[in-house]
């Protein structure tokens, strides 16, 4: 027999710098956030954050639904305006703005010119170029947004936006629908200069998300700020590989919203040369980019509507990284995974069938991640390559499938069901194929889940 | 407003003939099921069918799983030996047999060699030739079949196959696992023979499959029998399409089980000349190996663990009939539609929103379904075509949204929440842009759903 001492578990631990669990506003933003009545609980439901020295460059993922929402659409329209990109990937803002209650999508073109009056609005207030809004809404779908209560709500709002952490708890707060708290991370890193010295930069977040997730390119609504120095396609070319081994790796039910995105603003307030393509300033304001990603990613897959753990899957052993995520991916995906989880149940049957299903994600993911256009286009969706005599699975530290030895493991059930009982959930494989691996985020599937969502709407 | 009586709703009405819920065994096959103790429960969880007239021509389709189970693997290699055909999906077979309480899947080698034996088994008690044997089982991934409960009820069985409804009926109660019923639906058409006249044939089926049910290529478990007479390969070219169209558009929640067999075997025993490829006949004997998966899909969709109501989608105006059938899939498969079902909720911008994710299906189905194997490679996976401005949505009759008219559409809720209250619940989609129909079936989230599902192996 197999035992748990032979083979060491696969851990995941990117190299990444430790992020703290609160917001800390970087210098160059004023923000805030209140209730302007849109939702019809009284709790906060606007938000607006502005720069203070200018524009600030930024960079976008979006969501890749068809329906993408009418704030998703404008964001794009003036990313595009304001730098000339025709993917609306990155450009320059001066002020974003949040409604939540209403998602704005599926609302036709009613919906597109209450966005437009709403920019206006904020312009107006802000002072800001009506092209260097960015526009963020999450709610109900199919439902327009009372413009009388976003116009009272900024005329109240603009006048007290304040820089200090609070302020961006405070936007943090009012981006929520369901969630039940509210996500923010925060590093601060030293960016290696030219010279031989460092500029410390802070790089900040702050999520929402609860359900509808199962991001394809982007994500759920984000929004990361930086006191650092970049160009706007710098900054694209960094958020969208930390995106792909992030947010894309984030499941809680499946449903890839209308409504996702990810914002990344640079004041550049910190000082300091702008930070370069290729260089170590870049490579070290990536990994603080991907360690806020990928820590708020985590705290939106634990509050997962209805959750009551966190699923995280480590796979190594790939033949290359997008395979490992891939497989990820799909195990965390697997609604019979995460309803054996919630029962503490050590199926692990199911986790390798959820793997046997594994495909590799969309050309425009794959792209993201850094694999060449035609490779993407060609792999895209293919099976990943999964051999069952080279194949071993780990649940909470047990080796249950070791293929290489026959298969099917005896391990301690008991001790296995015991260990499940916790806030997390690790599942690990090794594929046995390579030196690729990935990580994947999701949470356990509760009757919670189902009644939170057979009433919504009405 | 844009009232319900406006536009007239997108109804399903394939051109198929009728079908019968009950269990009709053509002429040259006997049958029976028992319980062989497999199942710690005692329920039945053994059937095998023979053929009584020497061997039948066989076509079958299989789970595209990369951990596909033993069974899965013999009998594609059991096909391949019959007829030469490498992929393994036609061949002739004698007798088949089905195990339920364990896949046999996960289980490494060891569960390759207990098929084997199983196989041996069945050709000793049967007189089949070993590789005219094709092999079912279902149940707990990752654990052994029990051989010696296997080989006693195998000689308690065979001698008591019999011809009658009754026997077939057996073997549909020994395939269930979770199951609330046993799932069977007979067809009788005239297949027009050369000279002006015609030979009336039946097919029947039966199939099991309640969870791990998102068929991408093939299904769960189902067996098709007929007394026609038709080679393998024509067989096999009937079947991959009427799969595509019926079980592919089949999802309950979202996993793809590592068993997935469906089996169509001919008998000939009703006479006349085979049925030739691209004759009336085969196009009338198509019609009804269609007619019969698209009810036993239906049953099945109706009968998902912990499901309350059917949710049928029927989608028209797509540019063509793969693009339809994935925005059907797409629509049933979410699991935020699925609660909304649940709770009885005319939540549309879900609809909307899962829509706005379909994507095409694999290479291999869209293969399936008829499509040039160039083109469905470059098609697999890319986002199905839409124009809100064009789409029209209907739920349970009410027309909700119009995108010719500004998109949401004000509709009685009250009444379409009581229309909601039924066994099954119909959402239509037009996506104004072609000629292009499909349908997708599904069912609602619950919370037995859950409960059933976080207490399976322990």
């Amino acid at each position: 027999m197999t035992t748990i001492s032979d083979v060491p578990v696969p851990t995941s631990s990117p190299d990444l710098p430790p992020v703290e669990r609160h917001a800390a506003l970087p210098a160059g933003f004023k923000a805030g956030g209140l209730a302007a009545g849109i939702k019809a609980s009284g709790r906060p439901d606007l938000a607006v954050i502005v720069t203070t020295d200018g524009p600030a460059a930024a960079a976008a993922v979006f969501t890749p639904n068809t329906f993408a929402a009418a704030p998703v659409r404008l964001s794009r329209a003036h990313l595009a305006a304001t730098s000339g990109d025709a993917r609306g990937g990155f450009g320059w803002a001066e002020a974003i703005i949040s409604t939540s209650g209403s998602a704005n999508a599926a609302t036709g073109p009613a919906g597109d010119a209450d966005q437009l009056e709403i920019a206006g609005l904020l312009a107006g207030a802000t002072g800001a170029t009506l092209e260097r809004t960015l526009h963020l809404s999450t709610g109900i779908i199919g439902t327009r947004l009372p413009l009388e209560r976003v116009a009272a709500g900024l005329d109240a709002l603009v006048p007290i936006l304040a820089a200090g952490d609070d302020a961006l708890e405070a936007v943090a707060g009012a981006l929520c629908t369901t969630d039940s708290v509210v996500k923010t991370a925060t590093t601060t890193v030293a960016l290696p200069t030219a010279g031989g010295g460092s500029v410390e930069v802070t790089v900040s977040g702050i999520a929402k998300g609860v359900g509808m997730i199962h991001p394809q390119m982007a994500t759920m609504l984000s929004v990361l700020l930086t006191d650092a120095t970049a160009a706007p396609e710098t900054l694209w070319r960094l958020l969208r590989p930390a995106a792909a081994r992030t947010w894309n790796q984030l499941s809680i039910d499946g449903d890839t919203s209308t409504n996702d995105t990810v914002f990344l603003l640079a004041s550049g307030a910190a000082g300091g040369a702008a930070v370069e393509p290729g260089t170590a300033a870049a490579q070290a304001l990536g990994a603080a980019i991907e360690a806020v990603a990928r820590d708020l990613a985590r705290q939106q897959a634990a509050d997962g509507e209805g959750a009551s753990t966190l699923i995280t899957t480590v796979v190594t052993g790939a033949r290359d990284d997008a395979e490992a995520r891939a497989v990820a991916r799909s195990v965390v995906s697997s609604s019979l995974v995460k309803a054996a989880a919630h029962g503490r149940d050590p199926n692990w049957g199911r986790i390798a069938g959820a793997a046997g299903n594994a495909r590799l994600a969309t050309t425009a993911v794959l792209e993201a991640a850094g694999i060449e256009p035609a490779e993407a286009a060609t792999r895209a969706g293919t099976p990943v390559a999964l051999d069952p005599e080279r194949l071993r699975i780990w649940v909470v530290g047990h080796l249950v499938f070791d293929g290489s030895r026959g298969g099917p493991v005896a391990f301690d059930r008991t001790a296995a069901r015991a260990a499940m009982n916790a806030p997390e959930v690790v599942f690990a494989l090794d594929l046995g194929l390579g030196t690729g691996t990935g990580e994947g985020f999701g949470c356990d599937l509760t009757e919670a889940y189902v009644i939170e969502n057979s009433e919504y709407t009405t």
